[in-house]
């Protein structure tokens, strides 16, 4: 009944909209999500969906554009290009724990049936957020003239993403400190930063 | 009926099996292979399956083996760790394609469920061929003398590895000649072979 609870604020149907497109995807796959589904795990009518959003396509890409995390270069004069790196890869590691990333996982898997999903995600998240995780950093130490830029090229910027993914689909298990050191002292480093 | 059919060679019979194995798992997914359903498949009796494989398990651990390549360092005195290196990759490449690297997938992305499955994959399958490709190449020419083998950390050993799933999980397809090349020359040998 309208009335029984609390009007919520817009920002708290959006955030709880984006919610319930990851937690529906997670339930019933790709091919089954509805308008219906998710405004009824949203608690928010079919209409007020559609005045924001055009599809439940629509809906799942703003919640994984909200859900994934821009990494940011420390600010001068602190420069230090391998602490952002291995800071660069935290975050990726940060964001793989989320549901956000396992539903971005389900779209990727599933890429053969949902090209143009698939390709949008690419267009619509991660390249908005600078494409790769290491990325934003690698190109804004090569603004300031600290590495060579034309090093940086597609193969080098995917080097750190590229070692954290392997491992973890090797090992089952997200990588240590350790590793993400040595991911960036022994691959990242050696190919966008050795004397030239 | 016996008779009806030539009889087949053992090294036939061990084939037909493993290709059973491989299309029964494409079928009907791990968690309902059986010896019946292999047997029937091979259109071989399941006594004569027991006889050489104790599982259906084991049967496919068996087939992944078997279709798994070796990569081989050039022999001296033609020596040319680049070439190797790209001509490692085309091995992946090649087994990428394969029924046996798509069941081999399969078996990892479900690692959560079948744990000992998936590591029977790295100790009786992976490991025995070098561990990575590019590895055996890498340390055949740590061992001669042309690259440091300090270098040869398990990073290092995954970087062409990892860069080639990335590009075929990011694309949705193979990487080219020129890709392989540049995942050599822009990260691998950077990080394996740079002045020291």
């Amino acid at each position: 009944m309208p009335g029984t609870r609390a009007r919520r604020s817009d920002a708290e149907v959006v955030a709880a909209v984006r919610a319930a497109v990851v937690e529906e995807l997670a339930e019933v796959g790709l091919g089954r999500l509805t308008m219906d589904g998710i405004g009824q795990r949203a608690g928010i009518a079919k209409t007020s969906l559609y005045r924001r959003w055009d599809s439940p396509q629509a809906i799942l890409l703003d919640a994984l554009q909200a859900g994934f995390p821009q990494e940011q270069p420390t600010p001068a004069p602190t420069d230090d290009l391998r602490s952002d790196l291995i800071e660069a890869l935290r975050l990726m590691i940060a964001w793989l724990t989320t549901p956000v990333a396992r539903a971005t996982g389900a779209i990727l898997a599933e890429r053969a049936r949902y090209p143009e999903l698939a390709e949008a995600v690419y267009t619509q998240v991660f390249e908005p957020k600078g494409g790769r995780f290491t990325g934003t950093v690698l190109r804004h130490y090569a603004a300031a003239g600290r590495i060579d830029p034309d090093r940086l090229t597609p193969v080098v910027l995917d080097i750190g993403e590229a070692l954290v993914l392997k491992y973890t689909l090797d090992s089952g298990e997200l990588p240590d400190e350790q590793t993400l050191a040595d991911i960036v002292d022994q691959a990242v480093l050696p190919a966008a930063d050795r004397p030239h």
